[in-house]
């Protein structure tokens, strides 16, 4: 069947991530698959490129599925521009990137390997989604992300994308009688405030694991965040013009 | 003298790169300097965290400067949130990140260590410029930039940068005669046509360079690549809000 579309696949969890595998399974309902996903984790890559090394990308099975699969030693966004450049044959219909462990919403838009892959393909003209699940463990349930990754990527393909934005797609980790539907959102107004794990290594050398709280500076209801905390599917537009426009302006007044 | 500003000095190509000793030497003029920077190249980062793994942070001498330095394992990101939230005992007045070794106009903007870390430190609340010089070249001659470069952060720290924009300084590499002045412009549209380039190692494994040429969709006269291309500076105030609120109305439509 020629007409079916072409899914691209990827993640930044790696190409054995359950998330990725549940992807691929819904995908292969939907279309042609191609996977072309990082060999190993990738998290918090956001919007990286490997331009200091080098890049292998090898042909891989991992089930039985008719998708063909690729795993790569780059981040997200570099598997994307592998897949567009090198591998497949013709431009996807549609790629999706995911299923994350764990939220990308508000500001980890920006840190995300997901969205970044997402974005990127965004980028090189390809209608993009990044799907995320609210539960980080690596034995997270899918299940129930399910319907809404299939019916989300099914109005994607029918009404296209506009040139220029992706979407974010967080999933509260609910069971489906608990998910109360799917909300168009905004990107909440928060951040992350630092607080370094200082330890010593066997050798009394000091070292640092980045961690630290989660900020919400928005009281808004049109938030991602409120979707989610109300037991709703938040679907962010996301652009990669990140022009403030309405500061031009402004900064017309300085004295340059 | 209590009442210098405080300014946060990092970058992408590393601590010992000409073009933050010349970003040091500048900001030494204007104020108080601390420098938290990559131990090595980052370039091509992006807004990239380490979550996979520890990062270490030691003090550093490398000149007889007046400055505080220390040289970090992580991301150009990474040393922003290390910076505010480990090393400085207050919060910064302004954070530069540069000068960068190369162009990061346009859609570069999200490939940019430089503007990773700009970015960060504009999430934490702290006014922030990228530098970039349109010079990859280690040796790259930075003289005819300092004039801008200051002229640009005295007016940041005398206007102010309002809260959720950071600025990306964008450098002609001209003499100063030859540039023209400064321009406040938008992203241009614009993406990389990737053309990896495919070798053997000596053990026959085929891998990849990640190399391509850049494609300009955008005829627009207000761009960065155009004010750069005319020989001015370019100065795109950029935002951290992604998402793209004209396209919410359309996707309310959707059937979800």
């Amino acid at each position: 069947m020629q007409d079916k579309p072409l899914i691209l696949i990827t993640n930044d969890d790696g190409i054995t991530a359950p998330g990725i595998r549940t992807l691929i399974k819904i995908m292969n309902q939907i279309g042609e698959v191609v996977v072309v996903a990082p060999d190993s984790s990738q998290s918090g890559k956001g919007h990286a490129i490997t331009i200091d090394n080098v890049l292998t990308c090898n042909p891989i099975t991992i089930d039985d599925g008719p998708q063909l699969e690729y795993a790569c030693s780059g981040t997200p966004a570099d598997c994307v521009k592998m897949a567009l450049n090198e591998i497949l044959n013709r431009k996807p219909d549609l790629c999706v990137s995911g299923i994350n462990h764990g939220a990308n919403s508000s500001i980890n838009v920006i840190y995300s390997g997901t969205m970044g892959a997402a974005i990127e393909a965004g980028i090189e003209g390809v209608p993009a989604i990044g799907f995320s699940l609210l539960d980080f463990k690596w034995d997270a349930d899918f299940r129930y992300s399910e319907e809404y990754v299939k019916k989300i990527s099914l109005q994607a393909l029918q009404n296209g994308i506009p040139e220029g934005v992706v979407l974010n797609v967080n999933i509260p980790n609910l069971k489906t009688e608990e998910i109360k539907g799917v909300k168009i959102c905004r990107q909440a107004n928060g951040r992350w405030k630092e607080n370094f794990d200082k330890r010593k290594s066997p050798f009394g050398k000091k070292y640092y694991w980045l961690a630290g709280d989660f900020i919400i500076n928005d009281k808004g209801q049109d938030t991602d965040l409120y979707a989610l905390e109300k037991g709703y599917v938040s679907v962010v537009p996301v652009q990669f013009d990140m022009t403030a426009h309405h500061m031009i302006e402004k900064l017309n007044l300085w004295e340059l």
